[in-house]
């Protein structure tokens, strides 16, 4: 019964009765991790194109030309049809990898390089358009057309596999194989090597989960096209003003105060100087853009990594059934509603987060490399009087005075009010230590400004670095599930692993292809229907059972090891295993 | 040993031998507790005005006024004078207390009448004063005046006690009365009610930790002094701008589009409407302003509440020794120099914290109230046609389509993706969901951006309302250290607990007042030779060890019931008792 449920959930062929060629279920299939990676990377990149694109839909487009306005009026709605027709449209690029047939394949071969011929051609064909930079639209692209590129060259290596028989068959079991290496040195460790302890299990091999693979293929699209994005609003444009900075315009600014000048009087005649700053300062802007956006990329990608690191170790706990290294308190790892909705959107929840925390970077860092900028290095070159190294010389005194009471502090901490008494230390001079605190208390307010300040800026750093990542939640422990995003990648935890335990898996793949008694080479597809009556019981089917004894046997016997080294694996089979008589030869300890 | 430790460390009479008048060690005495709070209410309020004025010193302040250029550069140096001639100046007050002397308490009547007469005679004589507002120096001394008469009432009934002697006496053995109770019932607890569980103390009664009075006082002083600064800073000036408001400015607001208007032309005649409008406009600011201050302060102080809550709760988990519940790993409650610093400077950061806090507060507050009032109240009242009540109609597709999506998503995980097996939820048809989950991908990216946006806000709006709080912190769990505010809390909760144990002050009280067998009614603060020669088991002194034999026996015996129920108290003993000889009655668990 247990089996059956899991060959249910796990099996390569899609599961179910249906045979092996229902083109559906896609997100489950370890083998083309790629290709369902890109084709998610196509949607994402149609989707960027559509948010600032007036004709979402490619036929709508001409026939809205001649009625400008109710064509505006009406484009949330085509938008929103939009967000519904790309995936359609994509979705024969996914469905024909997973029929599993050469014809399927053929037809994906045909589908991704006409999608890829014509995708090309349209932008060789008018590379640059009107919108916002006039190579925005082809740059934007790229992530597309490399999605579409892969496609064309993974759909033709899937055909050609195909024609070879052997390496096919070899493929489909490929995966089994991984799980049965899992179960087999889960086993070897529990015999031989260590004692049975009971929340060990050794992982050779991590296999990442697809849901993840997907959400960090978008995350980086949406990176690559939100620093484009950001690149090409500003850039383009502060160099057209630099450019286009007139003596007249110097003039103004000079007035205002904006810029420093030795000519007080603002004569037009004599500002080739002042007219060389404000091109110098632009042309700073211009650097600390970038400087900022390069920051912002490498800190988002390196903190996508870290998630990707961070996974794989809370997957690994969980499968140990260590729940608590991983959320703060206990929680059962089974699908509930809530859970589902998250699993669901987990994907979509990343990239979203991502686009959104490397702009809030972007911001952020932006204004403090230009405040240090302008505040500091400008300063220190030109000598220009700026408030910021005025107050400098005049606060001295305090930074000094400051300084000097920490220090105090702490060397009368070290050697006047502790002493080492027996290996460890003890207060001492307790009359002078109340006589200090008290006579410092003022002082104490003022580094305590401080250190509020150095807290304000390290929270908010923290929380901006860290924005993207989904497995941080940005608030206290207690109310860490206030936090959408932690939410979201908790749920996802709980059904992946409880949908995706590897022993399960393992176990469920060594079933299905234990070698037969009559010396078969294993268990095919549409032996499935025996596997289940094996391990019916309420079934009793007498003549099967006495035909396939041995097999039997010998897998209750690795199911009971199994669980004997999985205490974590108990919770599924509980209800499943209610009935007292299905037991065979477990020991005590895998009782339910 | 043991004893003679900590009698030095929690003896009500300032410990050592140097007898009962030693007017240092105020931070540990328990009995005057509002009286240290008020002098450091007074020494905080100085700093306060500090700040803001340009004569820190009184004395200074006259001879300064003929070479006023040399005053301002030498500013600094003054302030830096100021801030420990404050500390000085105040000490007498804090010291006369702690004498525990009637002449002391006579000097402290009337050093505080003094005090507080020539503060008051001040403000009656010169209640205006020319700094930002004229009655901003006279409120801004109302805690400093506060403060001084509740010394001024202090003292003289300190005097009228120390006439009646009993009185005095019964106030003195007050504190220790406390922890015998303590002591009583929690060896009651573990002989009748419960089984000798080892994490177990009942606190009938908690005594908040004196820094920790001293902390809030200044606290709520400094909310005090910051709002009140925040309110004459603006109010008073955006009046003065209401009232000026003529015709002219209006014209030129309607002119930038500031203003909305009619009168397109911006004739100065005819512009009565729009005068009235900027004034409207100014008195909601005013408005916003004042709500937004009242909710940062009383926020603040619902924090300073709940932070006094927290503070109890962790004192007492870490006296039953439950050092996991407060911190996150384990520590130990030693004291270092580390901890040290950090209690010297708790009361000061709590201060500072709290005055940066609200600032913070206010600011994203009234940014959020004029937001609110600007975009949402005013255009609903007037029709005027500003961004976002235009844009809301031309989004609300976008809006209903996404909360669509996620109604759909959550009424297909319940009612088809959920099926119910034996108590507990299975997941069922599986490709259903893929294809669910690939079609609704672009759906889910936008309803993430809005969770985005959510995690931004209610992060932000976390650290802002709790930056106030020590007792949190406002970075992820492992890296909570990188808090300054957070890591002055724990080093200050290590001291406090390693210090102040109740049920080690218990003992340590009833060791020196038990009743001697010869009737005399308790060891008086003289005894404490005897106490110390008692319980020092390196000097083998016969006589007197046979005269008290009675007297030591129970004194172990009440050690080994303590320190069976409180094993967290075990750590203190190890190293001291490290003789084996020094042991007598001790049962097994109570051995080092």
């Amino acid at each position: 019964m247990l089996c059956v449920q899991q060959r249910e959930r796990w099996s390569p062929w899609g599961g179910g009765g249906e045979g092996h060629s229902v083109p559906v279920n896609f997100l489950e299939v370890e083998g083309n991790q790629g290709l369902v990676a890109a084709v998610f990377g196509i949607l994402f990149s149609s989707l960027c194109m559509l948010v600032l694109d007036k004709d979402p839909l490619p036929l709508i487009a001409s026939s809205s030309q001649h009625n400008r306005g109710n064509a505006i009026s009406r484009g949330p709605y085509w938008k929103i049809m939009a967000l519904l027709y790309y995936p359609a449209f994509y979705y024969p690029l996914i469905a024909c990898a997973m029929s599993r047939h050469q014809a399927g394949y053929f037809i994906g071969c045909l589908l991704s390089w006409c999608h890829c011929v014509v995708c090309i051609w349209q932008k060789v064909d008018c590379p640059q358009s009107p919108k916002i930079y006039r190579y925005y639209s082809l740059l934007s692209d790229v992530p597309l057309i490399l999605c579409l590129v892969v496609l064309s060259i993974w759909y033709p290596v899937l055909l050609v596999n195909s024609f070879t028989q052997e390496k096919a068959a070899a493929k489909e079991v490929m995966c089994c194989s991984f799980f049965r290496i899992h179960l087999g040195m889960a086993l070897l460790k529990g015999s031989w090597g260590k004692p049975l302890c009971p929340h060990y299990v050794p992982f050779l091999w991590f296999q990442v989960p697809l849901k993840l693979v997907i959400s960090v293929t978008t995350a980086v699209i949406a990176v690559y096209q939100v620093a484009l994005l950001l690149l090409v609003a500003f850039i383009p444009n502060i160099q057209i003003v630099r450019a286009g900075m007139t003596k007249e315009i110097t003039v103004l600014l000079v007035q205002f105060g904006v810029i420093p000048s030795e000519n007080a009087g603002g004569v037009p005649g004599d500002m080739e100087k002042e007219l060389a700053t404000v091109k110098h300062y632009l042309w700073s802007l211009e650097v600390c853009y970038i400087c900022s956006l390069v920051l912002s990329c490498l800190l988002t990608f390196s903190m996508l990594l870290r998630s990707l690191v961070v996974h794989r170790a809370n997957l690994k706990a969980l499968y140990r059934g260590a729940v608590l290294d991983v959320f703060c308190h206990a929680r059962v790892l089974r699908p509930s509603q809530q859970a589902l909705v998250c699993w669901m959107s987990f994907a979509s929840f990343q990239t979203a987060f991502t686009c959104f925390g490397l702009l809030i970077q972007q911001v952020i860092f932006f204004i403090c490399t230009v405040a240090f900028t302008f505040l500091v290095v400008i300063p220190l070159h030109t000598n220009w009087n700026l408030p910021l190294p005025c107050l400098l010389p005049l606060a001295r005194p305090f930074w000094l005075t400051l300084v000097l009471a920490v220090v105090v502090q702490n060397l009368l901490a070290h050697f006047y009010f502790l002493e080492k008494r027996q290996l460890q230390k003890e207060l001492t001079n307790r009359r002078a230590l109340c006589v200090v605190s008290y006579l410092l208390f003022p002082m104490n307010v003022l580094v305590g400004v401080l250190a509020a300040g150095w807290r304000m800026v390290i929270s908010a750093l923290y929380n901006v670095v860290h924005f993207c990542q989904l497995d941080i939640s940005l608030l206290n422990r207690g109310i860490e599930a206030f936090d959408p995003g932690y939410r979201t990648y908790c749920h996802y935890l709980k059904l992946e692993v409880s949908q995706s335990h590897p022993v399960m898996k393992a176990f469920c793949c060594l079933l299905l292809q234990l070698p037969s008694p009559e010396g078969q080479p294993g268990l095919k597809p549409t032996d499935v229907e025996e596997g289940e009556i094996l391990l019916l019981p309420s079934l009793p089917r007498k003549g099967l059972m006495r035909a396939s004894k041995s097999k039997q046997t010998r897998t209750r016997w690795w199911l009971a090891y199994t669980l004997l080294n999985n205490p974590s694996l108990l919770a599924y089979r509980k209800a499943v295993l209610s009935d007292p008589t299905a037991n065979g030869t477990q020991p005590c300890s895998a009782r339910p």
